[in-house]
């Protein structure tokens, strides 16, 4: 009872249960399912060119001009990236990503790596989207500044809570954010552009301001130094392709062609976010936009004076639509609304995409089976709070800080990236090798050497990434999948090795082969209707030998209850167990097992009433002993427990409480229950 | 298996399990009875003179004077109750003390009231009696003053184990520190008062110095603040009676005659504690021991300068010790090792004491029936666990301080003795009225009389204890009682309820009509052992109608598994359930309901495999689905659930692990698992 009303109350918080399944089987057109599964990658626009500037800006402000040309850089390897990954979507169309492809074409813990990967992405993707969502709230109301961690936090139990509701109604409007979001970068970089065309550049806070490199590195953009800070830059970049894997992962909720209609997608999102992310990183540069680790060290007015220490930077993007639309601050906020918003989705995307993950590594007993069924609200609902839980903690840990959690993110993501690379390689030369048909051939040819030069690349910026920010964060990430790849290695081998205890032999007879008797037991221990329903129970079910048991604890009372029982008539015999300990649960053992020793082929059923109370804390003065009893005789072999359940009137009195309570919320749920 | 292997460790620490009525069995000859459960009553002598001492030490000087009276006056009114006490013990041989005599004659109201007294002080006995011992441990160490709280807990744990192993052999050694406090107390008080008679009478530590009355109690000694400070030295003194309560309750631990024996013992112990304690108030006023509230405060030496803030009082009978032995030392050092000894035995008494009336009280309904069976190890253990985890919160509250925790002492000892009086008298005014023999009828009479004196002397130091301890600190005591009275009155009203929901109608044939039919339903999910092994045994109870079912959480599983049935040929039909959500408890919930609505008289019977497994965290990994399904069905009315118990290899592994570590401790208990 106390479950069925926490259901409730659950449900009063989180609406109606809905068919889980509902947007797979009414699965998106492309005009829906681009913004929804692609406003992950879209979204990091939003950040992508903040974590470049950063990067840079550790070497002082001449190092600020490269940053288009690694906007260009990161802007290629979408492209190209996209390319590759068009050919694992048609050729993988039932979805699972690079963890199906790893899986399929390297093997199980190749996949296994993968899956490890990508679980402890979703949780960075969540975590800091989150957290940049908060730097733009802080953009556009400058008093909640100091109180990122909380926003962060806050926008983290949003987004679960729409993730447990999950309704599909909601699912539509998601998309508006995304093309809002698309449009109001595309303006900004338009109207920046034509202002530094007409010569009208536009002014940002920042642009006034000179950058000083951080201490120890003054001596940067020279040699070796000069390389791993462009790289470093670079790898902080690419968070722009995280959602490469978003969308991946997504395929089965494209209409059909799936394979062909998600590829569509990633191309038009991948060429969309790379024009966004060189734009944007141009027009940064022009405009002198400034973005570093250290504001109050780092930023130094022309004059010379430090720019203070209760300066906050504000991202790029926003410093940008402040500057570019300057005589008309309206649009700052829009632009800086609809980041956030987009930001809000991006999360929203990846805490629904999990329980897919989960559920496709359950099926395959890499995570506990009863997350196999994604349909299951209770165990769906565990898997996006445990989600949730491990982003805020992130977020607080870190303080809310971008630079700081960008250092963990990528390393999942480049891992997944290189595997499944690799795999369809390996899924090409398989294949190659059976068709003798010269064109078919060679396209396979060709789609191998595509996969290749992705491999090629995605193994270089991954190699960029650990070389760079292992020491900095990522080595948190990697242990993270560390851990996780070795966790469910163990839950695999565990499940594969009872599956092949458990399984019937040749020719099983074991369903054949009945006991030759029954004994059935009916424990007692006072004469009152539960037990009598028990014994009436035992009775219909005919056993060969029937009867009923009680234990002397108090030898007055078994006496009596003898009496008792003889005056009743009642027509099973009754065996009094003696208890020289007083004990209840041992003799009621002993002679259980005596029974399966006289007798070890024979089948055993102890029957136990149990009280269903309305209130869990009358579980304290009721059942405990059958409670103990029935875990015990669990195991002792061939003995079957029944629990005769007796609904006590305060069981019935709840329930209708509850029902009138929940009024047609749910009355559904509660038919069972009359 | 979990619950098994922490067994094993429990037997490790608390020994091996015992007969636990084995002392009642084997009752105690008045030889080891009379010191084991008068323990606590003599041992009350180690701190009640401070407390008389300390109580008087607030206006000064003059006050202490009046200690050997008070003494006395505590001693006439212990051997005035211990007299009214053998009353009661005799008309009530089976024990259960003031409780039982107040439930029988003055109804349940009553008896609870007596009871929640009771518990309260049981667990006071344990804090006062520990924090004591903190005391005298202090005095023979002096580097451990500072550490009261600690050695005091310290102290409770000590006797909790002591408790929880209940060793009858360690029994009877307990009679051996009673036996030497007695003699240590009268060495003490007679040497002193030898060397008082010769003219050598021995000077104390504190012999020198003059007592200051508190600041606001200047002009005690005067008027209405003189009787209210002579009335609370009283009462305070009056934790000498405490133990009374204690032999009551242990009536059954003494041998044939045991009504007889207990009042025997009673009489001898009280009147032992009277002398001890008139012995003591005297012998300490002529030696002018000083005992205060605040020492670096109130003494002030001969010369005028106070005695400064580092100098720790011993206790009155540690000072007396020094004083009387001053030649020779040792008897100082034995003096306080004896009473400390003597207050574990007292703690523990009260330790082994309180599952007696815990028992008693479950039994009547007002605690939760586990409790009831005092065989039971498990129950029997936590209320020991309860009981000092209580004493323990006490003494760390009350920083250890005795005078803190007396004040709440004694307000439910003397609840217990005026509602235990008053019952007596109903109980002689009931038998007189049935008595027509004359001699016999004046005995009664008589009795009435004796029993009607205790009454008026408990109330009044009741009302003494009320009016002079209530703001200090028996608030808290009366709370404790208030809460415990309502909350084993709602248990109470909760059974009482139960039970006649419960009752067999007259003429109850529910045992005899049976159902017509029973539905025996086998919950498939996969084809493995465990299953084919819960078909067989539905078919060996052979139901009026058998079938399986699965539910299509994935449907191409779901064809494949009605495949693999029509191959293997099984003998029963399988149905397969539609499961639109990919749920897999409600389809199932759904086809029982729909099976019960059809036939609503018919049984239905639901088997459900459920692995046993060797290690707890393989239970996240098996049974969760089953257990969830269990715990639904258990709400259907009229529906059974029978567990299949499968024993996995991990579970075999582990137990034989056990078995192998715990050797031969305790390989009985495991006997059954084989």
């Amino acid at each position: 009872m106390a479950r069925r009303f926490s259901d409730a109350v659950k449900r009063l918080l989180v609406g109606r249960p809905f068919r889980s399944d509902h947007f797979r089987r009414e699965a998106l057109p492309k005009r829906l399912a681009m913004p929804v599964f692609a406003s992950d990658m879209v979204s990091s626009v939003a950040y992508a060119p903040d974590e470049i500037l950063l990067a840079l800006s550790l070497s002082g402000l001449v190092a600020l001009t490269v940053s288009p040309w690694i906007g260009l850089a990161v802007g290629a390897v979408i492209l190209v990236i996209v390319l590759c990954y068009r050919l694992n979507l048609r050729a993988y169309p039932s979805g699972g990503g690079d963890y199906a492809v790893a899986s399929t074409n390297l093997g199980t813990r190749a996949g296994l790596l993968v899956a490890a990967s990508l679980l402890v992405d979703f949780v960075l993707t969540v975590a800091v989207s989150m957290t940049v969502f908060a730097g733009y709230i802080g953009a556009m109301i400058p008093e909640l500044k100091p109180h990122k961690v909380v926003i962060a936090v806050g926008g983290i139990v949003l987004v679960t809570l729409a993730g447990l509701r999950g309704s599909a109604s909601i699912r539509r409007f998601l998309a508006i954010p995304t093309y809002l979001f698309i449009l109001a970068v595309f303006a900004t970089v338009a109207v920046g552009t034509y202002r530094v065309v007409t010569g009208d550049t536009p002014v940002a806070a920042t642009s006034g301001y000179s950058v000083l490199p951080m201490a120890e590195e003054e001596t940067a953009l020279m040699g070796l130094a000069a390389v791993f800070i462009i790289l470093r830059a670079f790898s902080s970049g690419s968070v722009a392709l995280a959602g490469v894997q978003t969308v991946a992962m997504a395929v089965p909720g494209f209409r059909a062609p799936r394979g062909r209609n998600a590829a569509a997608t990633l191309l038009l999102t991948g060429a969309l976010s790379a024009c966004m992310l060189v734009g944007l990183t141009w027009l940064s540069a022009v405009i002198g936009i400034k973005y570093v680790a250290a504001p109050s060290e780092q930023l130094v007015a022309r004059s010379g004076s430090p720019i203070g220490a209760d300066f906050e930077q504000d991202p790029v993007l926003g410093q940008l639509a402040q500057a570019v639309f300057s005589g008309f601050p309206f649009m700052f906020y829009v632009v800086a609304a609809v980041a956030a918003l987009v930001l809000l989705v991006a999360a929203n995307t990846s805490v629904e995409g999990f329980p897919g993950l989960a559920s496709r590594l359950a099926r395959d007993g890499f995570l506990p089976r009863q997350l196999a069924s994604r349909g299951d609200r209770l165990t769906f609902s565990n898997g996006i709070l445990l989600l949730a839980a491990a982003a805020a903690v992130l977020v607080v840990a870190f303080r809310a800080s971008v630079p700081d959690l960008i250092e963990l993110y990528l390393v999942g993501v480049f891992t997944a990236f290189v595997l499944g690379q690799l795999g369809m390689i390996r899924h090409w030369t398989v294949r190659i090798r059976r068709i003798v048909s010269s064109p078919v051939r060679r396209r396979m040819q060709l789609n191998r050497v595509v996969n290749g030069l992705g491999f090629v690349l995605t193994a270089l910026v991954l190699v960029v990434v650990l070389v760079t920010k292992l020491a900095g964060g990522a080595w948190i990430a990697v242990a993270a999948i560390a851990v996780l790849y070795l966790v469910m290695g163990l839950i695999h081998r565990h499940y594969t090795r009872v599956d092949s205890e458990l399984a019937p032999d040749e020719d099983d007879e074991s369903a054949r082969t009945l006991p030759p008797n029954t004994h059935a037991v009916v424990v007692v221990t006072e004469i009152h209707k539960p037990m009598l329903r028990a014994l009436a129970f035992a009775r219909a079910s005919r056993p060969t030998f029937l009867n009923a048991i009680t234990v002397a604890v108090d030898e007055d009372a078994a006496v009596r209850l003898q009496d008792r029982w003889d005056e009743m008539d009642l027509p099973v015999p009754l065996t009094i167990l003696d208890s020289p300990y007083r004990e209840l649960v041992r003799p009621v053992m002993n002679h259980i097992t005596n029974l399966r020793r006289r007798s070890p082929r024979d089948l055993v059923i102890v029957y136990i009433p149990q009280y269903i109370v309305g209130r869990r804390w009358e579980n304290l003065l009721h059942n405990q002993t059958s409670l103990r009893l029935k875990s015990r005789l669990l195991f002792v072999p061939n003995v079957v427990v029944a629990s005769v359940p007796w609904r006590l009137r305060s069981f019935t009195r709840a329930r209708d409480q509850l029902i009138r309570r929940a009024g047609d919320i749910d009355a559904e749920s509660f038919r069972e229950l009359r």
